[in-house]
Formats: structure tokens, sequence, C-alpha cells
């Protein structure tokens, strides 16, 4: 039987630990192209380069493993890859990540992680976001591991149009199992530092911790602080139906 | 009766007319308080700068107003200015734009004005982004008062926590009236140009149309070819509820 062909991209950048664990993973039963930014891409969200060109390198990732560095965001990269390195190759599932950090509740709109994923999405294909729920946690055997098996899944039962799968593993050894789950609403509870340069002028730096709001593991937040993997299916119609109704009632 | 505060950012930057036009609207019932990028950030999607620290100047935008000039996103400057440059007013609304461009169906999730309105709801603020579907068309008189009809709504009506309204008004001169609509299902057709630079190495640059697939006036793209202008509910909670029923069948 064919090899299935999966292309690997990831936020981080390519010579990011996360993606050379999943690539090696997925490497075992597929046919694997990585293409991913050639520098780290956290919380760019889901930009894409229109003003700039875009440069492609090949990269030694590991072994004789050869990735795609692309001068531009995740998701310029599964956007090049799709039309232009795969162009006339069918790509049966697309994988971002794994993400250092978690990707759950309201850091979904904000994750290249996501995005990349999504970009797939949008151009049609199976896609899988993973990350790990740790910014420090260096062992991503068990999130590696677990994506192979979704992976296996998706590409037997595939996924409706439009929708992915959101995948955020605890940075534990021993895990409870996984969970379907939907988007925590936990939320940021940041403020910006304010600080004065040499010269004395003010500049402004982000920080914050994380609200945690949800009480149950039927989302992902609580999901994941219980100790399971944490899939939840994502889309981006972002239409809020129910108010919808109620504002064809508006006299705009 | 004291005038609500009003909170205006934008993503082609604090010089664009589009934000000019508003201010000027928007000042004649409200306290106007500007806060946008110091340079044009198109597409850069629900980006936040974390990484990096960011300062702010005061600029003259006309006669004797000032906005705040934010080294940032249009994510950014919403954070910074409810955060730090507004900490402790009550902001009665927040207004994104007048983008240059449509914001509708796929676009919305690579906007950087939507991504500001975006970023006030998330902060708990009721918000609205407002486009002009056209890159050139240079008359913003009519979008500018019908952001001023639909604020002086908001503020009496209010919008559900977690909802904002994405608004995109036709450039034409005679429109036909306002539609609540559903975000449309429209995509882009796009691809890579390859190009060879003077010492002949390849780069690539993004070029595309957008393939109309919306057929009914519901639908954000369709109203506004009808000469309406569409208000789209939108909300950042991605889960696809649809599927996440199935899901949990699966054997994780």
């Amino acid at each position: 039987m064919k090899k299935p062909l999966i292309l690997i991209c990831n936020d981080d950048g390519i010579e990011a630990d996360g993606i050379k664990a999943l690539t090696k993973e997925i490497k075992k039963f597929a046919e694997v192209f990585v293409a991913a930014p050639h520098t780290q891409q956290s919380a760019v969200g889901h930009s894409i380069t229109m003003a700039d060109p875009i440069r492609v390198r090949k990269v030694l990732m590991y072994g004789d493993f050869y990735g795609h560095a692309v001068e531009g965001t995740p998701a310029d990269s599964v956007k090049l890859a799709v039309h232009t390195l795969l162009a006339g190759r069918k790509i049966d599932l697309v994988i971002s990540g794994i993400n250092q950090g978690a990707n759950t509740a309201i850091n979904i709109i904000y994750s290249g992680t996501v995005s990349a994923a999504t970009e797939a999405t949008i151009l049609g294909l199976p896609s899988i976001a993973v990350s790990l729920t740790s910014y420090t946690y260096p062992d991503f055997s068990l999130a590696a591991k677990f994506s192979a098996k979704l992976a296996k899944m998706v590409l037997k039962k595939g996924l409706p149009a439009g929708t992915l799968l959101n995948v955020n593993v605890p940075a534990i050894r021993k895990i409870n199992g996984a969970l379907a789950t939907k988007q925590g609403k936990s939320n940021w509870d940041d403020t910006y530092e304010i600080r004065l340069d040499p010269a004395k002028r003010k500049y402004f730096w982000l920080t914050g911790s994380m609200m945690k709001l949800d009480k149950t593991k039927d989302f992902d937040v609580k999901a994941v602080d219980e100790g399971y993997i944490s899939v939840t299916p994502i889309h981006y119609d972002l239409t809020d139906y129910g108010f919808y109704e109620k504002l064809k009632k508006w006299k705009l």
C-alpha cells in the first residue's frame, strides 16, 4: 500500500525540538514533507505575507532528513507548500506542531500553530494542530505518539470540510487518557509593565497570567489540568448564529 | 449628559484616511481616544507582541486632534490602550476601522481590523469593526456615518458578551440599506508567482482572486455585492459543536 503524504509545519520554527520529534514519529508510517518558518513565530495569529516576496531554503533537520525553511509565517508555510512546493501531489493530512506551550481557550486565536492547521483546512485538507502544554518540558515523545495515533484515525475516518482538530497534550509522564473537548472560556489577566529606557523614555512590556475559568473536563483547559489529552474540533465560521437571529430585528 | 468614551483603532495605521474620517464623525457625539499602529498592518491576523517592548508616541491626526501611534499590531494597540493608556477610565465602545478593503467571508480570519475589535471583545468591551469594500475608493463618508449610527445603537442596546459586529460598507455612492448577515463561504483562489532575483535565486509572491461562492444576501459577500451594508455578528468560540458530539464517539 502507498504511504500517505503528510505535510508538517509549526510556528516555533523548523529548528524546534517539537517539529523534529513529530517528524520522526510520523515518518514511521508516512511520507513526510516539512515546510515551516525559518524562525520562531509564536503569537503571530493568522498572518499571511502579501506585500513581500517569500524565499525558501532546504535545511537538514536531523540524520539525512531535509525540511523546507520558509521566510514567512506558519500560514505562509502551509499555503506555499500546498500551492507550490507540493503542487500536483495529493496531500493526505497536515499536522502543525508540536508546539511548546498550550493552545487552549482564548490562546487558540493568537496561535500560529493553530493558524497553520486552519490554513490547511481552508485549502480543503484535513488537519491537526498539536501542542505540549509547557514552555519548558523537553519530552515530546508522548505528544508525538498520540499525534501518530490520531493522524491514523483521521486518515481512516476523515474530518468534516472546514473542521480541524486542536490537540493539547499535558506535560506529564503519565496521562489519564484522551478526551473530546470544547474551547475553554479561560482568559488572560494581563497588563503592561511600564519601564524607562536609558534616555528616560517610557516603553511597555506585556505580562500576565491565565485566569482559569473552566470547571469541567469537557473544556480544553480543565481536561489538560486533570491529566487528559484534549482534542477540540474547531472551525473558522465565526458567525454568532444565536445573535444573528436577534440582530435581524434591529433597525439597521 | 456625559459623552460616551469611544476607543478607535485600525490596521491601516494611524495616518490612514479611514481612521481620520471615522474619528471626525464619532467626535460629533463622543469623546474619542485613538490608539492605532504607527504603520500599515494589514493581514497580520490576531498577532500580539510578547517578546518585544512597545513604544507609543502622540501624533497630530488633523486640526488640533492628537492620536496615539503604537509600535505594534492592531490587537496590541487595543490591549495597551485599555490596560494602560486609558487605565481607570470606563470605555463605552471600541470601533476598529475604517479599513480600506473588504473584510468578508474567509478574510475575517486574516484581518487586523477585525482582530483589534475582537481583542476589545476579549477584554469585555462592546466593539465594532468597519471596512469599506474597496482598496482604492477614497470616500469614507457613508461608512463613517453608518458607523456613528450603529455605534449609537450598540451604546443603547448593548451586545452579548463575547460577540462583536463586523461591518462591510459597499464602495458605492448610493446603498440599498443595511442587513444582518452571516460570514460568507467565499474563498481565495490563490497561488504563488515564482520569480528569479538578479542572482537567479527563486522567490515566491502570493497572488490570487476571491471565488464568490455565496448566492444569497444573508451572506456578507453577496449583501455587499447587491449594494447593502453588511453587519455580521461574530464571536471567538471556535468550537465546532456539531462535530464535537461525533468526536466524543471516537476511541481517542
